[in-house]
């Protein structure tokens, strides 16, 4: 395996490439849609491959954008596919937001979060203890017209939290869009800005066009929390100790997962069970963002177990 | 008046400035919220000075990016608020889709248009016989998850149109998605791309906040019809003969009406009746968009009517 000038990525080939990789890293962070399993369906051979490196006393986490589920959601996600993880091994978007408005933002306890998500992202706030309002209440999520009429500025809305959430509407898109307008310290936060969201059956649009309707009213950007954000990677050093050096993030998109483990310093694997594609890394035009591997499948690992 | 260098705006302030105005032009160009009403009120004067206008043997046109009303919609609100208006002199970017679709487009009859838009947008689509899909359909205005699973690809939808909608929800967003992901084909269209709608309570998302979500995860900009685009131009023109070097475009916003007149090589008058503010005109740092003429309000002609 060598590093050339400019960077190239290295396909992962024989044994010894996967068994180099396994003595070179001690945690292992995965991104779970694309490399995990791909909507409800598991990759063959992922529960073996966790299953070995846990034998060999990796540890292992999950780091996911996915803000429609909590930590808690996520779990069950995992057992019912029958994959091995414990909660605090679990590092989501909703979860991370949780964290940065209560540990980064300090929202004083008295403020409010107006939401734009769903009951994952609301069930992360609520057990870090931050109050909040929209999300799933039924009065705002209603099809039809808004009138400004019926909306009063509230200073104790702090933030605008925006996630996927599958019942956006006009009506929460005006309220949220109005908190940020009529506050100016009304802080803009995003889970995360990924274009899109992968299902077995295609592309849906993903949690960024869902705050993609206030960046364009407002003309300004959200604080996004989740990948490539470094807040993810601040969430986990907060309950993990890792060694940046023998660490290595595992993922399926280069503009999120890759790039986030090059801004914390970390090696990056690409899987191609997701949405990047091999021509991506080793076509004529090759992204930007080159990983350091590059591997079919993270079942390939299986060549390992004999 | 004078035109500096760099270009500066004339504040109209004496009779005789407005005067000069009326002599200099005969078609007068006119945006409609924020310049002849705000919400359901009308704004004082205007009734007067269009009948003026008329008496004097100018062309009056009403050119407006709310997609949301069909000309037969706009008609009702100029009758309710006692302003003279004919069909024939009303221009919304609702019409001038459909115009551009059949047009300019030439979308051959075996086709149809996704729409995400409402029923005056519906209205015109079905005046110039273009057929049509989602847009009010009750089975696309829900909330909710999306499965592509139900979801086929079809050919025959050879554009996706986007207006405002108060009904827009992600079943919609993600078919309009899927038909401009799947379909190299499908044209991806704006009614306008306005930021912001005004209430007479406030600003609203406007039709750009709706055709965001798409841009966002498609990674790419739609083709839009309204102001400032030079679309609604040409479908004034036609209409009606007219000389650019005698007409005058009057509205409330720097980045549409006021950049449209210039596209189009029109004279443009601001009033500050509605969006911009004078200190962005007059103001330390001023707008790179500079009309050539500034009144606080249309009915400011009144002066002229003794």
């Amino acid at each position: 395996m060598t590093v050339g000038f400019p960077p190239t990525a290295t396909r992962l080939t024989t044994r010894e490439d996967y068994e180099n990789l396994v003595d070179r890293y001690d945690t292992w962070l995965f991104d779970c849609d694309g490399v995990l399993w791909q909507g409800d369906t598991l990759i063959e051979g992922i529960t073996e491959v966790l299953h070995f490196l846990r034998t060999h006393k990796k540890s292992v986490m999950f780091v996911t954008n996915n803000a429609t589920k909590s930590r808690k959601n996520y779990m069950k996600k995992f057992d019912g596919l029958g994959v091995e993880a414990h909660v605090d091994e679990i590092f989501g978007s909703a979860f991370a937001s949780a964290v940065y408005i209560s540990s980064v933002l300090k929202l004083p306890k008295d403020k409010k979060v107006y939401v734009v998500g769903m009951s994952g992202l609301e069930e992360e706030l609520r057990e870090e203890g931050i109050s909040f309002i929209g999300g799933t209440d039924p009065d705002d999520n209603v099809l039809g017209g808004y009138s400004l009429a019926d909306f009063t500025t509230d200073p104790s809305v702090g933030a605008v939290l925006c996630g996927l959430d599958t019942h956006v509407n006009y009506k929460k898109l005006s309220k949220a869009f109005n908190h940020l307008l009529r506050n100016k310290d009304c802080v803009f936060l995003a889970t995360n800005t990924d274009s899109t969201f992968p299902t077995a059956e295609g592309l849906l649009p993903g949690a960024g066009s869902i705050s993609a309707p206030l960046r364009y009213s407002l003309g300004r950007d959200p604080i996004s929390i989740g990948k490539p954000a470094g807040t993810m990677l601040d969430c986990i050093r907060a309950k993990h100790d890792y060694d940046p050096k023998r660490t290595i993030m595992v993922g399926d998109r280069l503009n999120t997962d890759i790039e986030f483990g090059k801004n914390g310093g970390l090696a990056t694997l690409l899987v191609l069970t997701g949405i990047a594609k091999e021509a991506e890394v080793f076509g004529p035009n090759p992204s930007s963002t080159v990983p350091d591997y590059v591997t079919e499948s993270l079942g390939d690992f299986r060549v390992l177990i004999s």
